[in-house]
């Protein structure tokens, strides 16, 4: 759902449709699975819960109602992820350690979080904050699936999250090229609805001719690519990329065995059709150097998909449907399946300024090193994307279910 | 117990025992607690239920049942050690990550083993692989508890395993001395009863004068020597342990805070006349030499012990008394409380022969770069230890309940 | 000297000042010092020289003289850099194992290769190339000279390279801020002259007014922000580099010691008023962000840039004054002193195309990961740098001679 | 020369020829080869030459002239080796960074130190030291060999220490055995003559009955156990070795290419008859198992070699002679060519007490994790080794000239 909440009651239905989702979304697992943690850049799914738990509680509970007492003193410090001003806090590398609180103690906390969150909800000055961390929960959610995927990938038993179910993806034709004339147009947020601080101010860019296709790389494409010796040629890499490459001999996406992919729902034969994904920025800029073609930049994408309904295709839905996704499945328009890489550096636009206090650190401090991914992909949840939306990750990572989609000079 | 098998009823008898104590050890964790892996030196405590049970499904049903069927194909990869012979494995560093199989099923999977090895009972050829599996079952019974106590001393919340009972140690006087007046002696494992490999062939060795303390040393004696800057003082060290204690600017026993203590009822309070433990050969060896004292090697220590009562201050006993440990509490005996460093590293004894085939890589394949500790531990399982018994670690290794008696020549 | 070199005797003589440049600088260093290389970054003297010279052996005599012999079969394995279409090569962190060939033997090569060079000043086509010759072999001169500034800095005796002449700085009073209007302008190299592929195409850019400081942030300034507790506030640092911070417990440019810098010349007395220099884009940033203003694009300084002299400032001049550099001084105008930081990722411009060939390595692919750097330093030979020039390191390297210049909105 | 020092001028001619050969193994190198460290174990030539001087300027000198300054203030910081009692010093892994001073000046500094210790010759109650740093420069005239030869070996081109003369090893037949009854015998450093400390005190020992080889192992033969496929039967291997065969892929000794062996002439044939060397001890250890035999232990070593000629294969002899070496050939007798691995662990003899102030740290404090070595090699000078010298090395360490001679029980 699009958070757009209303002071009073509709905030707070919104409210307890997100944190339902991501009960739901824990559903399937044991105390084990929602305890281990497979790599530092993944959290264990009880952290997940527990982290947005504590959003709410320090942020709101205990910044705004003075009768409130914390659920644990010693809490904070385990599901603080990185804000800095809120003190010292628990390493990341060690999030799998935590076999206590389990589970069924972090769903108490929620609980009584939630509860106590019912006086808040009629104060209009902090709704922005409750939609802030509505919006913050929703990404965990995303985390938490792609988390899982990951840390079942690692057991060589390859269980699965849900039995999936859908049909396979319908027959992926030629690229067709949606184009733009170039020149100046506005990008970034603007206008009302909630959207994060790195999405704006709304700014002019000016473009150059260019094409974007209409649909993004597949498996079959994908497959052609290391069939041609891809991931052996050194001139279709970026230096950094072709380390990458060598460093653990990797010669395709994360989770391609065979003819064969791990998903949601255990190892499944791959769709040829289907969009590719995990893949890492390196991948995908060396399969356009080798298509002939190039990445777009995140305003290109913006600019194209101002106006598309950024929900067609989503998967994540209420959480009585929620069985049925998370797997690329080749939407229409430019939002749904994978995150797409661009070639743009997530860098502040020009005049962003970070808000002050802990949830200044929401965004502003990633900007180095990473790359702006723009859409939103099979597991981002009903209402959370738009086409300001600048999402960014390593240019190495993978677990995200990130894809491609071609642009050219016009 | 001492396993002394008999043929038939009583060799079943033990097995059960033995069987039965491992699920009480496992009794007071979840399904999370049995997962977690914290160091890649420990294994989760589901493991060791897991590859004890292997160990009997491989050695003994596979190998001598016609007709058994593994109770899955996958596990034999994720539950054997470090078997060669036995094909590939799991990772040792990855088994942390396996949230699947459940604790239940693991359970599962030991009670159709147990059923399963009932024919076998009365076969008197496979009675010596039995009595291994059940000292190897026993071995993993102390991995198991040092395992999950590091495990929980990583929780910034430090849980506890078990509320531990019992009282403060004794009052710790001066060191009283055992005294040897050298000459020529046999050790090694001879008689009747199990021994491993290792302990054998039983030979003669040549002594000179020297003497035992009779007590283990204190944590006030050791909280003395961190008072007097042992942790400071190159000079009492070893050149791989000054490297050891700056590389991680050590200074105290594994699981000291202040003046307290981690152990498996949590953090407590350090009793000052109990054995210190948890501390490496490096730390062992400086503390000899800062008392003007030195280690004894593994054959002064044996000739003094032949003839005592090995499980003489033995904590870890029938599953219904399980609770009662496992904590040093300074015991009378040379036995108990810890495991005690030796200056002797763990190399073959004269003639001695590995076995042949898988088995065969229980124990020789490890004498290299490891130190030979004797005795047995506050957690090392009735009737598991004897004079001869030779454990052994890497020395800087200290979650094992390591202890430190001194010696000196004559 | 600015290579604008003319077909014939014109381009000889460039190519004979350049090479004798690079000679000059070799000139205070013995065989031992133009061996040791003292990180994976920095390469020996000895390497710079004869890597430089294998580019005109491979790219020209090799590629152009159908009668030239290498000189040596093995050389090219160890001289070639990272031109993956040249094959195998030496590995990069080994280079300062090559105590063999010596320094004498690498001025060797240099004289053959430039006496085969003779017959090709007069071939039109060949002029680009021999025009990259160079401008790659200028580059290797500033390298050259902060690499062993790196490698005597890790000497305990902190040699000195050459004593160093020259004054201190000018007073640096207040900043004072160069306004732009805003608008669109060009950027990039266009006309004639020689410029890396890197630099274009030229093209059309929209900018928002802004400010750019008139001088270098000075040491007297960092030490301030140093004093502040610059260093230790996690709120000013991007997350990369609060890490990068914590991780080595840094608080200083690379090269402080309380009051001194280690400078070609040894250790010194740190000047106030020179412009501070071997900072991080990490430590640039977070500067910024204390002093309440943000780093330039590379445009923003590119548009303001044109039309100034880019040698103004130059140091590093003919061999016969080559010892009165390479310290900032405090110069004025954009140019000189220090490479300063953008907060522009280094990304190719709209419509960038690699050249084929080995020689399309030299640039684009490092398009990830890095920043761009503009301007020039007190250690870039004199005609080397232009307004559209793009230098471009990891935001953790410093050992180059980067500084910073302040913006801000207008 | 075995040194046997009388005060006076035997004493100082015995110093002069042990300070000469050292400066006459240099004499092939070039500043840069005497300046490179090719890894951690190793040091460079330059620094052996000033770490021996460093010796003899601290403990004589420095201790026992009140007159004497020292040549430079900073120099023992640099050339300390590891000698805590002396304080702070150079890290190690950070020698290959001293250009400077160059070999000229350690040179001056030798000649320096050497004039200074005129007077100390007559002094009797200083004769021990003496001998202590003549024995020390002795060792590390055999480091130096092995270091310049780890050296060059990383040098694509090969280069050659000196171009070694020498005719192939003598046919090597089937080995024959020297039978030892067992009983007790005395083992260790007794009478008159130099001794390390650790090489006492002498004790006795009880044998079991065994039998050693009359010859080492042979390239040829372990050119069979290669092919055999000796490096890929994790059987053979102790379970470290096998970790470490693993780690790198490793399938030969140190040195070995297709049929050439690295040597300090360069790359050569590699003759079969010649004693294979650069073995680690894990490889010593899987090839005796996969040969049916084990290692012997250093005391069956001593007490067989008890008696015999150590200088007997010594290449390492007076300069004027110094090129003739050092490669193994194939010596009869029980030393020369390798040393020679054990079964033993480096650990103190009973009653050890290691000397008190710095000089103490020169054994004790390496006894723990190494392996005991015994006899000489081709690189030990002549009088530098006995029957009862423990050399000691760790057990993946093979840049030494490490070899192999069988043992069996009897």
């Amino acid at each position: 759902m699009r958070i757009e909440p209303v002071v009073g009651a509709g905030l707070r239905e919104q409210f307890h449709e997100v944190r339902r989702l991501s009960e739901a979304l824990v559903a399937p697992l044991s105390d084990a699975d929602a305890t281990i943690q497979s790599m530092t850049d993944a959290s264990p799914a009880k952290w997940h819960l527990a982290h947005t738990t504590w959003f709410f509680e320090t942020f709101l509970l205990r910044d705004h109602r003075d009768d409130y007492q914390l659920f644990s003193d010693d809490w904070p410090f385990l599901f603080n992820s990185y804000y800095e001003a809120e003190g010292p806090r628990h390493a990341r590398p060690e999030r799998g350690m935590l076999s206590r609180p389990s589970l069924d103690e972090v769903r108490d906390y929620r609980a009584r979080v939630d509860a106590a969150m019912e006086p808040l909800f009629g104060r209009p000055e902090l709704v922005g904050l409750i939609e802030l961390g509505l919006n913050h929960e929703q990404q965990h959610q995303e985390l938490l699936l792609t988390d899982i995927k990951h840390a079942f990938s690692r057991n060589p038993l390859g269980p699965a999250y849900r039995e999936a179910g859908g049909g396979a993806a319908p027959s992926a034709d030629g690229i067709g090229w949606r184009e733009h004339p170039g020149g100046i147009a506005q990008v970034g947020h603007g206008g009302n609805g909630f959207a994060f601080d790195n999405e704006g101010p709304r700014h002019r860019v000016l473009f150059e001719p260019f094409a974007l296709a209409d649909r993004l790389v597949t498996n079959r494409e994908w497959a052609d690519f290391v069939e041609d010796g891809g991931y052996r040629a050194a001139s279709l890499w970026l230096s950094d990329g072709w380390s990458w490459v060598k460093q653990d001999s990797r010669e395709a996406p994360l989770y391609w065995r065979d003819d064969e992919e791990f998903t949601l729902g255990g190892w499944r034969s791959r769709d040829d059709d289907a969009p590719v994904t995990h893949i890492s920025y390196y991948e995908a800029d060396a399969y356009a150097t080798w298509a002939g073609y190039r990445l777009p930049t995140e305003h290109e994408w913006e600019v194209m998909a101002q106006g598309e309904d950024a929900d067609e295709g989503c998967q994540l839905d209420d959480p009585e449907e929620a069985d049925s996704f998370a797997h690329p499945r080749g939407s229409a328009g430019l939002f749904g399946d994978c995150w797409q890489w661009t070639r743009s550096a997530y860098l502040p636009y020009p005049r962003f300024r970070a808000a002050d206090g802990a949830v200044g650190e929401y965004n502003g401090k990633f900007m180095s090193g990473q790359s702006v991914l723009k859409g939103a992909s099979c597991a981002t949840p009903r209402g959370h994307s738009r086409a300001s939306y600048r999402n960014f990750f390593y240019p190495q990572q993978r677990w995200q279910f990130t894809g491609l989609r071609l642009a050219r000079d016009l």
